[in-house]
């Protein structure tokens, strides 16, 4: 059962992931993960006839996907945490709706996968649910229109900006007593150090990814060479340099185990997106379609999992205003076992 | 200790709402309520330069409002629940930053204060909290010019809109063994009936409504006679109408004991508010300002209390989308007890 460590963290109990999903667009398909997903679309309007509702449609084939996986229905699905970037949440309201799972709506922008797993193990550890779902998705092309500017535009982008993911994730959470297991969830806090560039996210978005997991090594005694990956969400290049950098200057070297969603998305010699990756469904996707796999056939036994997220808005940057980030934390292990 | 009753409630042990504060801006203040707040604002500016500054620090004096009373500080309070109404839910990432307590975004509209308190309630519960705050917000100015036009406009308004509330709600879960207690949650499941009209989200969420507090009955076998009120968010008079005949049809007579959030905040008769109240601030503001308080006096014993948030966004509905509503449920009350 939960039992909280320090300030921030909480270890759990036999609470595993059962089944996850990813689904992307057609460059994450030709990425170097594009085989991890289990599905992709050609042309990324998934069969609709706006971004908006390709989005939602994206994230209705990865929860159908993850039930059909597990072999149940919505029904047997107590709690459904779910978010993405879009304003008010669109693209899960409607492409949740028609499920009829009870439903907690979440925002942590691109954190926003590792808040939903932190709220499915809790809640799923204190048997307040028998299977807690998660989902979460991003789309270039609506994030673009909401945040910057109208493809049609084509305005140029700066070597910091990263690239928004067309991808979601969904899994499920409940107590199988098979790997993945989720060990212990730390909570971040909202972090500001005053960054307003909304073209540098990855430099906003550092700081707390590493007020996190110094928060998780302070909380639990454990240390860096615990673990096979330190995986940051959606930092990409500037972000996870400065990542290192302030673990290095904290007393933790994590440069020789860290790993960054942002990074591992794209070709970044072929394909053109600067800084890397970004988006709900990006850290989603890599979660879903690489890390949990790894973990249950036991070629990873300990990951760090901190999806990280910039809690900005198109009206805060105009107002002049910075960019606060927060950043939650997953110790995803082969194994079960006491902290 | 937390245990499932039937598909959607969760039955908890000793969880008490043990400090609630209510702040509003000048309209509020001068409402029926408006001796129930612990602040009110002169000019809704709260001395910031922008309505959306005002109303990230709305939400700082109702957070620190409801620490004084409890007498605790930030770092006493393991984990806090929030959000708001304005895109990517900045009123709250700007209005609780400074506090650095572990955040977990959530975003349910108007909802949104049981969301949190459900979420609040059950980490409390599973011993994953010691203490855990809830706190939301809304405000008349930014919700015009985001949703609907800039305030210079002048728009008329439709008989059947709501006048979105400038406040603010705080509180504090914990296990205190005192009243108020939190005896059950019930999550609700998005439903969408197919109202288009963005200016009556009363009769968009009063679907939703009727779906959780039929699920709670259904999951408890308790009845009506068994509250002294049954309370929702912000259906206002269109939405609370709908609300009490879906309910009769269902077999459930609320009208005797139904009381709408969206309906008390103002005198309908002296305020110009046509349909009545709504925001995230509506429902939680007469929750920490009028429930809670009368529930610890003991002069009501058992209410359902059930926020309502209608998920659309200005886009979903340019794109001719229905809007779809959710609306979770807290069973609140003067004695401990088991179901």
């Amino acid at each position: 059962m939960s039992e909280r460590k320090g300030r921030s963290t909480v270890a759990l109990g036999s609470v595993s992931a059962s089944a996850y999903a990813a689904v992307g667009g057609k460059k994450e398909g030709e990425g170097p993960l594009g085989g991890r997903y289990d599905y992709i679309d050609a042309d990324d309007y998934f069969g609709q006839s706006s971004f908006e509702l390709a989005e939602s449609a994206m994230q209705g084939i990865a929860l159908q996907n993850v039930l059909e996986k597990r072999g149940i229905m919505p029904e047997d699905v107590s709690m459904l945490f779910g978010g993405d970037l879009l304003d008010q949440c669109i693209g899960t309201s409607f492409g949740t709706r028609d499920f009829g799972i009870p439903f907690f709506g979440i925002y942590g922008a691109c954190s926003t996968v590792s808040e939903g797993l932190s709220l499915a193990a809790l809640t799923v550890d204190s048997g307040a649910s028998e299977i807690s779902g998660v989902i979460t998705s991003s789309h270039f092309c609506t994030a673009e229109r909401q945040y910057r500017f109208p493809l049609e535009y084509g305005g140029q982008r700066t070597p910091s900006s990263q690239w928004t993911a067309t991808a979601s994730g969904a899994l499920l959470i409940e107590k199988t007593g098979e790997p993945p297991f989720i060990r212990a969830v730390t909570v971040g806090k909202i972090v500001d150090r005053g960054i307003t560039d909304a073209n540098n996210m990855g430099a906003a978005m550092a700081p707390a990814a590493y007020s996190t997991v110094s928060a998780f090594f302070g909380d639990t005694g454990l240390r860096p060479d615990d673990f096979d990956a330190i995986v940051t969400g959606d930092l990409g290049n500037v972000g996870s340099r400065l990542f290192c950098e302030l673990a290095e200057k904290g007393g933790l070297e994590l440069r020789a185990r860290h790993f960054d969603c942002g990074r591992m998305i794209y070709d970044q010699s072929a394909q053109d997106v600067h800084a890397g990756g970004s988006g709900c469904g990006c850290a989603a996707s890599v979660l879903c379609g690489y890390f949990l796999p790894e973990i249950r056939a036991g070629r990873l036994k300990n990951i760090l999992f901190a999806a990280t997220g910039a809690l900005l808005s198109p009206t805060s940057s105009q107002q002049g205003m910075s960019i606060p980030g927060v950043s939650h934390l997953a110790w995803i292990s082969f194994e079960k076992g006491e902290i």
